[in-house]
Formats: structure tokens, C-alpha cells, sequence
């Protein structure tokens, strides 16, 4: 398995320390084809730029470990001892002065433990390069988003043809998780979001037990399946009943922004030339004063990794990078609404393939 | 709503520091009534030995943050401007030296965020103190367990009732989780485990989609759901069709090290003393060779969480703590098998009181 650090050696080499630290998540999933359940147990393998990598493991985690073939040192430790004199003994064997390690995944109590362990240990975030390991899918990949979105967009089917007025954001939530594994996902993707009247003004609202969906509300619907680790992220903004002049409007300018970012989406553009052209649409249209986030942001084995689609990153899109087109609206007030519609796109040669196809044109239920 | 900080003010006090930094998770929930989908963007509070906190919020969460009535200062960002300037404002506004955080929760870009913004800042690790001020449950927080409780062992019979050989792992995981979400659960409280046949062997096993059950396999289902915010976590094991001496006599001696749990626990034992008590019984038993894990875990918000039931931990047990007890006995081979029998209880005045119900004599199905 050694060949498979590769690209990990390289990125230690490019940034000039003598190591990547990985610890359970997406990077580690995609390496090993394994995740783990660690919570206060930290289990970190290092990768060094040259020579065997080594690994620090819970005892009770053996067993899976072993699952993955891997081909350095294990330290082990037990709950009991605690796993100081492991990272000590990982110090011992692999006395590295700098490490790169993934910033957003591993948290502040491994980072002690490696400063306490390697005195002077010099510990950069390198979360960028690390993911940035995962920016162009594979076709499996590809083909396990597919296939997340596919039960996702089944699911959104189910639930709508039972929404009506009188039922709870919290017990329409319900429906649309079980149906997900019903329709065979994983697991979410994320906490799914139900959001109704003016709770959808609050782009990443909490489900509500007591509020009853009315006639004319938005009823703000984001949520996706988990399948052999891939992420689907879709929303669709939909109007129980009719839709008032103002939320036509609206969605009308927020639809025109979702089809201008899959226009302007190709291989050779950046993601600050696909956020420019969805923000500038909703820049133009009356409600400018309702844009609240930028267009997107990648998908793949998190639903939220890079790139991320805003003005100002000029990371240049490639063939197989995924991710969201998700333009908004937002009105907070106690008769305010949101509206968004989310794609998945992933970028060709050509251009870009939409990866949802549910239907996009204002949908009155209920 | 500035009372609510006084036992974080305490918590600083006690460690000799300025502050305490709070970010989305468990004691963030706990205090605010209310979670937050963060992901790459950095949101956090800081609550000071004295005066007013503040915060760090990202733009398009104000809408949500403003549903805490949060009587301090707030500093936003802009996906497209960064994190960088409002960490730098925030740290003008309050120029402390030094800060607990919580180690198991708050990542390395966070850590590395307030590094830069305070120079020469003492960032302790606190998650023992932070988190231990969610350890004696409040009557609110046991209804929330029970009711969680109850969901999941419901969820327990409906698939036990459809187990049957030629099923794959992967199946029976996807029809308990469905059953979680019917019967009422927000979330999973953690990935669920369903394993078979060698598979039950490890502690943290992965359902196989390509693993059909067979007649004599154990079963080992670890599962639970959240419900308002607290986590069941129940662990059964079966056998299909008929169980072998071996694994009665396995099984026997697991139910033993269980009930001697139960009658260890008692406010005014510590944490050591059940864990004794209950491997003591695993050590007598012709299996000792096949203990891996000790005997429990703290449960209410997170699903790990203190105290942890363990030789060494000598934390007193007081009314209104909550943990696993599950005691388990684990032989890998390719004949090997599992058996976990897990029961969540909480310290009384008297005694202990098990959440849990399921029956737990041995079962055959399928």
C-alpha cells in the first residue's frame, strides 16, 4: 500500500515539513476505503516524505485497523493507560520537526498531544492541500454522487406528494429522512433542512415542532443522502398553496441566478467567475438587499470542501471537480421567506453536467 | 441571558485564565438551546471571567444566532473576505492572555484563527472541566434519554421481528435506521453498528453489503437515536436460528459482567468501581482473552462523554449521571463472533435506575 502516499509525500515535500498527519475522515476514508468511529479516542497515521509511515491506534481498534493492510508501526494504546506514552513511543520511533495536518478535521486535543510529544514540533494547517487531494472525482466517485442524488431527489418525490398545510416543519423532516433510507442511503449527508415561512429566511434553519405549514408559504427543503461515502446536497424552495406576486418574483431572479452558474461553469473558468455571474444576477434584480451567501461550494466525501465557489477565489475549475450551485434570497421578517435552488454540477471538458435533475420551474403542493 | 455564564466563569476562574471560548457542539447546544451547521466557517463565543462575552459569527448565520438573545458583541465575516479580520476586531475588543477551550470539539483552524489574532495567547485544553458541567442531567434532560430510549427499542423489535438468514448487514442496518426515523427520532445518535458472524467481533464494525446472515451467526445491533438533542445507545446481541455452547457460555458470562454493572452503581462509587466490578466477572470467566474495551461511556448530549466507566477514573458518581454499561466479549478468526450487551442507566440517590428495557435473557431469531 506504501504507492499510495504518493501524492501525501508530496504535498509534505511541497510545503517543506517531514510529515502529514491523518487523522479518521474524508482524506482518511478515501485513502484506506475505512472510516472510523474515534470520538475521544485519537487514532493518527503519519505519513512521512520519505521511508514507512506509522500509526497510533486505540487497542479496541485492532481489529479494524488491521482491515486496511496497512504496512508501518503500530503504536496501540488502552483506555485505561491512556495514549500518552503511545504518542511518545511514535515520537520516539519517527522523530519529525514539522508536520502538515488537515486544520478542519483534527481537533485541538491531538494537536496537544503531538506538541506534548514532539517537543518544538512545528504544526502547519495544511487542510487546503491535503482535501485538495480529493478536488477531482473519480468516475466511482462520480458514480456513487449519482447515485446519492438519485435517492435523494426520490425522496424529495415522496415527501412532497404528502405535504400539506397543518403539518409540522418538524414532521415533514421526518418523512423526508426516512424516506432517504428507505430509497437506500447510507446515511445523511447532513442534518436535513425544513424550513417553512419565515424560518426559510434563515439559510441554515432548525426544524420546527411547533409550526404548522400555512397556505402560502415557502417551504425550503435541503437535505441529501450519504452513499459509499459520497454527498448529494440539494434544495428545492417550494409554495404550499399559491405563491404571492413578491415570491413569484423572487424566485424567478434566484432561478435565473442557478442557470446562469451552470453557464458559466467550465473547465479553464474560476470559482470567482461562477459566483460573478450567479451574484451579479441577483445584484441586478430588485432584491439585492436579500443575498446572503455565495454560489456554492464543493461536494464530494464532505458535503462542504473545496472549491468553494466565491468571488475572489481564483482556483481555475478541472474536469471532475464537483460541487453546489445554490443561489438565495433571503427576507428576515415575520413575514419574510427564503428562497434557494441547489445544484450538483460537475465540470467536463466542455463545460458541466448537471448531476440533479428535479425539476427547477416554481412548484405550488399541498 | 448573562447568568447562564456564571458556571463558565467559574470553570475560567478555576483554571487561572480570562476566558472560555465555546464553539457549535454539545455545550454549546446545552447552553443556547440551539445548534449550528458550521462546517469550514469558524463560529465562536467567548465568555470572560468578568463583563460581557462577545462573539464570532459568520454573516449568513446572524439571522440564526440572533434567535439566542446573545447580550454580548458580535463580529461577523463574509465568505468572501475570510475569518481573519473579525478574529483581529474580536481580539482588540477583548485583549485576554489566556483561554480554555474545549479540546475534543474545537478543531486546529480555530485554534491556529485565535493563535494568530491574540500573539503569545495560552490556549488550555478544558473539554474535562467544560464538558463536566454536562454531567449531572437535569429532569428535562432524562425525559429527552427515556424518550429516546424508547424509540430505539422499538425500532429494536420491529427489525428483529424481519431478521432472517440470507440478509446482508448493510440490509438490516438500512431497515433499523428507517424504523429509528418512523417511530419518531430527530437524528441517529451515531452511525449504527449491525454485524454478524466474525464482524460482531469487532467493537466498531461496519455493516458489509456483501455479507449474507447465516444460521448460527451472532447478531450484534448498536445503535440509537437523538431525540431533542440526547443520545440513546443500546447494544444488543443474537443469534440466528440456534447459538452454540460456545456462545451461550459467552453470552452467560457477558449477561453476568452486565448485571454486576448495575448493582456496582451507586452515587457515592466511583467510575473505577463499576468498571471493576464488571470485568472482574469477564476476568473470572474462561474468556478473559477476548475483553477489549472497558465497561461504558458517559451519554446525554454527546455520545461519548465523561464519565467514562473505567479502572483508574475515580470520579465519584453522583445522582442524575448518565452512562453505557456494555460489557463485551470479542474472539477474531474467521469463526470468530461478538457479544455486547448494553444497558444505559443513571445514578439515584439509592442506587441506579436502567433507561433501558429490552430484555436481555438470550434470544434466538430469524
Amino acid at each position: 500500500m506504501t504507492e499510495c502516499f504518493a501524492a501525501h509525500r508530496r504535498v509534505a515535500r511541497d510545503l517543506g515539513v517531514d510529515a502529514v498527519a491523518l487523522v479518521p475522515g474524508s482524506n482518511f476514508e478515501r485513502l484506506f476505503k475505512k472510516g472510523f468511529h474515534t470520538n475521544e479516542r485519537p487514532l493518527v497515521v503519519l505519513i512521512p516524505v520519505e521511508g514507512a509511515p506509522a500509526a497510533l491506534v486505540p487497542n479496541l481498534e485492532l481489529a479494524s485497523f488491521a482491515l486496511i493492510s496497512f504496512d508501518g508501526e503500530v503504536f496501540d494504546w488502552y483506555d485505561q493507560t491512556g495514549y500518552a506514552d503511545a504518542f511518545a513511543a511514535l515520537a520516539a520511533h519517527m522523530p519529525i520537526r514539522s508536520v502538515a495536518v488537515e486544520g478542519q478535521v483534527m481537533r485541538v486535543f491531538v494537536h496537544h498531544a503531538m506538541a506534548t510529544a514532539w517537543v518544538g514540533l512545528r504544526i502547519v494547517d495544511a487542510e487546503r492541500q491535503i482535501s485538495g487531494l480529493r478536488l477531482c472525482k473519480s468516475l466511482e466517485e462520480i458514480a456513487a454522487l449519482e447515485e446519492a442524488i438519485r435517492i435523494s431527489e426520490v425522496a424529495l418525490e415522496d415527501v412532497l406528494a404528502e405535504v400539506k398545510p397543518g403539518l409540522t416543519e418538524a414532521e415533514v423532516e421526518r418523512r423526508l429522512i426516512s424516506s432517504l433510507f428507505t430509497r437506500g442511503a447510507d446515511e445523511q449527508a447532513f442534518g436535513a433542512i425544513v424550513a417553512a415561512g419565515e424560518n426559510s429566511a434563515r439559510p441554515h434553519a432548525t426544524a420546527r415542532a411547533d409550526y404548522r405549514i400555512r397556505t402560502g408559504d415557502a417551504l425550503l427543503l435541503d437535505f441529501g443522502a450519504r452513499k459509499s461515502g459520497l454527498c448529494a446536497d440539494i434544495t428545492r424552495t417550494v409554495f404550499i398553496g399559491h405563491a404571492t406576486d413578491e415570491a413569484q418574483a423572487v424566485y424567478e431572479a434566484v432561478l435565473k441566478a442557478n442557470v446562469a452558474g451552470h453557464a458559466a461553469t467550465r473547465s479553464g473558468a474560476t470559482a470567482h467567475d461562477v459566483d460573478d455571474a450567479v451574484i451579479s444576477v441577483l445584484e441586478a434584480s430588485p432584491f439585492a438587499d436579500r443575498i446572503r451567501t455565495k454560489t456554492g461550494h464543493g461536494l464530494g466525501r464532505d458535503v462542504h470542501e473545496a472549491p468553494y465557489i466565491m468571488r475572489g477565489n481564483h482556483q481555475v475549475l478541472e474536469p471532475g471537480m464537483v460541487f453546489t450551485i445554490e443561489p438565495g434570497l433571503y427576507r428576515v421578517a415575520a413575514d419574510g421567506f427564503g428562497v434557494r435552488i441547489e445544484d450538483d454540477v460537475v465540470v467536463t471538458d466542455t463545460g458541466c453536467r448537471s448531476l440533479t435533475t428535479s425539476p427547477k420551474t416554481l412548484r405550488i403542493v399541498g
